[in-house]
């Protein structure tokens, strides 16, 4: 009778802290999200285990899977493939368990055009919010260092527009308790739950 | 620079307890919404004080309003009118204060239609969701008594279809938290806060 899970994405800029957040996230108490183990094509290390710190598979199989479309993304990187196995994930949402995914930008755009019903969450640099501040008071800068700050500054709007929250890290404990209850507050949204009482009505 | 205001609504079947969610709400520690003062035709009372317990107009200012488009919602209630005035909310959405409505689920829906970007959050009875196990465990009613619980269960569902969010009320204190943590990751969606960025970079 339990809803499906929720995909939770967590995704934002390089560098702005998405991994300390995220186990910071895991660590703290009343957590109960299932991590997505990502597959990968490189060799099993000494102490690694299949199916815990990756899905160890061959290359040919890799391919296949993204041949057929069972990668809910992937990239390469030195020679290796690493992805999102979509069964996998599916699998989880349906036990009624939510998701984790900490994911790089361009792999969270291709997540959302195959699960268009996660939560999508952006993670922004504190100096984000303060960005025109921070541009006034650094009046010595050269215009092009300016520019170049801006242009950044425009591409990651650009690429938030495609997220359901921001969420700033100013303080790693402060963006974990947002998180926190952006996913609380999202098992409480209509779509998600009424379902569950439609069925109940019906089996009646 | 701040962004504008939330409108939450707050609604669901009468006897669910709004009022007193509501209230325990206003109470509760970090709340800082603006409670929307309704608008009233009935004579003002000793005590009362026009602004603070009601905005007192006369039934020609009201009617006048109404026709003009200017009442967000409005009832007639013993030969008297009450209502929402648009202009106060719209105005102290635009000064960045969250406004608070608790209202009847017939003018909620009505609110829906002239602010459809508001938080509409829809209380629901706890026994609501356990409705499977009330119906089963009362192995004695009548036919009839269960066809009509589950005809106002099926259409408290249709109801809820067209709100944002469904709180259980189980405990005045867990739904007081619940509301509150979606009004704060409503504060974090993307399309409400990305005009203030787009706004900042503009600007430059």
């Amino acid at each position: 009778m339990s809803e499906r899970g929720l995909l939770i994405v967590l995704s934002g800029p390089s560098g702005v802290g998405k991994g300390t957040v995220r186990k910071a996230l895991f660590e703290s108490e009343g957590s109960d999200y299932e991590y997505s183990i990502s597959m990968t094509t490189r060799q099993m290390r000494k102490g690694e285990e299949d199916g815990v710190d990756y899905f160890f598979r061959s290359r040919e199989e890799f391919e296949e899977r993204i041949a057929s479309g069972k990668m809910l993304e992937y990239a390469e990187y030195v020679g290796n493939y690493y992805g999102t196995p979509l069964d996998y994930v599916n699998k989880t949402l349906d036990e009624g368990k939510d998701v984790f995914l900490e994911i790089e930008v361009q792999g969270a755009l291709k997540v959302r055009e195959k699960m268009p019903d996660g939560v999508f969450i952006f993670l922004t640099p504190p100096d984000f919010s303060e960005l025109k501040s921070r541009i006034v008071n650094r009046g010595t800068d050269e215009m092009s260092v300016i520019n170049e700050r801006m242009q950044v500054a425009r591409e990651e709007v650009e690429m938030m527009s495609h997220y359901d929250y921001a969420v700033v890290n100013d303080e790693v404990s402060k963006a974990v308790e947002r998180i926190q209850r952006i996913i609380a507050s999202e098992h409480c949204r209509v779509p998600r739950v009424i379902d569950r009482y439609k069925k109940m009505l019906k089996e009646f």
